[in-house]
């Protein structure tokens, strides 16, 4: 088996989506968010978007397949962060 | 000014470092890690090792570089995180 770039970066992909899963998985059920920080969510999906922006200019496949999916996780988790701020005190 | 895919890469790099970087001191300051997870840092420090060499093989410098700082703190975290499950408990 030939070790290609693009398997890398599939793999990285892969193991950093994954690793944030299970946070995105429990605020999406709970809705709790409490314990989240809002200024780092929001600095996190805004760099997440702006990789998915990069991954777009420079035309990679696996940095636009993992910044996708992290950004809607991130997005969803910070909808909730800022609707409960604005709603229910944190 | 024009906004070549490298600045957007850059700024994308900041983003992410900066949101990782509180909790990163946090965790050096204190070397609390009661209230982190080991499979998601062990996920997250090797996937940003393979989003570093993956930037090596595509000779991307955003990419070498933001991995680079984070697989520094992502890594500082896990050891510490390491220890004190193997030390302390937790």
């Amino acid at each position: 088996m030939i070790i290609t770039p693009e398997i890398i970066g599939y793999v990285a992909a892969t193991l950093t989506t994954a690793s944030f899963l299970p946070q995105a998985i429990l605020t999406i059920k709970t809705k709790d968010t409490e314990s989240l920080s809002l200024s780092m969510y929001s600095l996190f999906t805004a760099g997440v978007f702006f990789w998915l922006l990069y991954g777009v200019y420079i035309s990679d496949k696996a940095i636009i397949f993992a910044n996708s999916i992290t950004l809607v996780l991130a997005a969803s988790i910070l909808f909730f962060k800022i609707y409960n701020v604005l709603f229910k005190n944190g």
